[in-house]
């Protein structure tokens, strides 16, 4: 293990009918008054926002709402929000939602007490910030990115067209209401998307350096092997509890940083996909599933021992009479196979994407990381581009 | 996954030269007055001592000593630690060894602070508590019980002949600092011992109920196949830096409540072995080693998945022509080969206990638990150490 730091301050209650048992006692000592934020209004469909409401209501408390927080939330969303918490004396934002609505709220959570210009200060300066965020409570609706166990939130603004993120702990969440049953109402092809992104996100991970033996390794392979497993039988029986128990707490492990903890890890396929939803607005989890395989038959030649060993201990692939690249090439195929089972699009032309787009262009926008086996140029992000469609 | 409440407050500094990076700045916050606590005395000899001191003199603290804490810590010692800490109104404790050490220390974190009548109001009753006690740091010299990153902490009260423990969130550390080169003085036997401690604290939650798939019993399956790979290498090197970084950090991971939730789990195993310790002050981790396999023929019949699932991940047993009972039953003896490997007794002759010893005594003063595939009576635990020699 190399050297790290380590904390995660959130509380988690999680299981079915953790709100109803839980959420009035949590928000006893933030004050009188939640902002209650949402995105697009599908809890008002499913019944989420009815029991939430009136569980606040029966509290005491007075309800701001802020809702229609969109996905790849905007700067200007954020201010907005950070305005009305300031107008209402906001105590508690309360977040309900997936990763879009808890990555906004973290973000209006500091924008709301920050005296001073929150963009030059904050998002614009990677430097130390010594502050108190308004606190955040969350109940997560969509298994998928795992916001709700860090203080990590992605942000564009649109005026200077950029989309910068960081995970600062204070603004990790002071709680987090999980319940699976919330998750049953998400359409499939929205679940399946989540759960791939939970996949890529331990991937990105485990693909990185450094390479010897290490713990968080060990655990980013059992990971794998259970939301592989639980997507599987979620798809067979979306009400299938044990799946989509296992699917939820898998997807706040893989970004509670415990499968970071003395990687340098990139997150190159997700630089690329950002800049793809930029362009074309596909699907987050979709536009991973085409892209992870192209990128992988990239890189492995420079990862061939950790390439050979996911090929082994999370697709079962056996070594009989193949040599190490053969290995690492079956692995990258069980993942595509895997990919097409589920469902999900291997071309770019799958996902929607114009035959006439500037591929060049997306590419070319692409930020140049490091810390995966290979470093990519401009030039070879335009050709795994080309190779998707 | 069951339902659970997860939350962990504790800071990890984590890697080689953490203490001299961070030692002085942790303990900045906390008044001019931190009391140092340690056993009996090694990190005199190894420099551990001389580096921290010189680090919290350095920092302008005045440091009160409070050594001799001995294994198995007593009620009376807490005490005693507890009023030397108040008379010099102690800001920070700052503990310095393995789990004896930890858990003595937690223990006078309440009793320093806490006005009442501490064992009647905290350790025999098992009610709610609000309490803040004093803060605490650890440092720690012994990967093994990862008593670092909870809030347990087990207390002999010798004039009740009560032994008790329990996982009390607000005595989680505020800080661990965790070098594994703190590690490299440990004589080899106490190194092996307190692997098998950490490979036995994840057996008995593993098998334990509920048993459908879920993430924590993936998660152990991982750290098991670790420490076992770690720990050869460690007795092949012991200053082998990836093998004690990843047992140093497997110990925690065994321990910080990651792989207990939505587990049941009841330490059957422990609640024997503490009794042997009581009557024949062996050594824990030997201890266990002599238990594990005898326990587990005992009740994996009641098991028999999960002792056959143990057997095919953890060990690698082929199933081939095999039945079930078989398979578990390989699972079991790959344990016990295991033991026999690195080095640690299989039987209480091994462990130097006498012949003549009354077992009849220590079975029935074991307590009887459930929580794992089959509740013991004092009968089978009495055939249990019979079976031992």
């Amino acid at each position: 293990m190399k050297n790290f730091i380590f904390e995660n301050a959130t509380k988690v209650y999680f299981g079915q009918g953790c709100v109803k048992e839980y959420l009035a006692c949590l928000t006893r000592k933030y004050g009188d008054t939640v902002m209650l934020c949402y995105g697009g209004g599908s809890i008002k469909e499913n019944g989420i926002y009815e029991e939430i409401t009136s569980i606040l209501i029966a509290a005491g408390k007075t309800v701001v709402e802020f809702s229609g927080i969109m996905s790849n939330p905007t700067y200007e969303k954020v201010m907005e929000g950070a305005k009305l918490a300031r107008e209402n004396h906001v105590g508690l934002m309360l977040g309900v939602g997936g990763g879009s609505v808890m990555d906004c709220c973290k973000a209006i959570s500091i924008a709301a007490r920050y005296e001073g210009d929150v963009w030059a200060d904050f998002w614009a300066a990677p430097g130390i910030f010594e502050f108190e965020p308004l606190p955040l409570g969350v109940i997560v609706t969509v298994a998928g990115t795992g916001s709700e166990c860090n203080g990590g939130a992605v942000i564009t603004n649109e005026k200077l067209k950029v989309k910068t993120g960081r995970d600062y702990p204070a603004c990790n969440p002071k709680f987090a209401l999980l319940d699976p049953t919330y998750t049953y109402s998400v359409p499939q092809f929205q679940m399946v998307s989540g759960g791939f992104d939970i996949l890529s996100h331990i991937m990105e991970i485990y693909f990185s350096q450094p390479d010897e033996d290490n713990v968080s390794d060990d655990i980013a392979e059992a990971l794998m092997r259970g939301v592989i497993r639980d997507l599987r039988s979620a798809i067979l029986d979306p009400e299938d509890y044990t799946a989509r128990s296992n699917l939820m707490w898998e997807a706040t492990m893989a970004e509670n940083r415990i499968i970071k903890l003395g990687k340098r890890t990139d997150f190159e396929c997700h630089q690329m996909e950002h800049q793809l939803v930029a362009y074309t607005n596909c699907n987050h989890g979709a536009g991973l599933a085409v892209l992870h395989p192209v990128y992988y038959r990239h890189i492995y030649k420079e990862g061939l021992a950790k390439f050979k060993r996911f090929a082994i201990c999370v697709w079962g692939i056996s070594t009989d009479g193949k040599t190490d690249e053969e290995i690492a090439l079956a692995g990258i195929e069980a993942l595509e196979d895997f990919i097409v089972e589920i469902g999900l699009p291997v071309t770019l032309q799958d996902l929607g994407v114009e035959k006439d787009i500037d591929l060049k262009t997306i590419a070319d926008s692409c930020a140049i990381v490091s810390g995966s086996y290979k470093k990519l140029t401009h030039e070879e992000i335009f050709s795994i581009f080309q190779e998707c469609f």
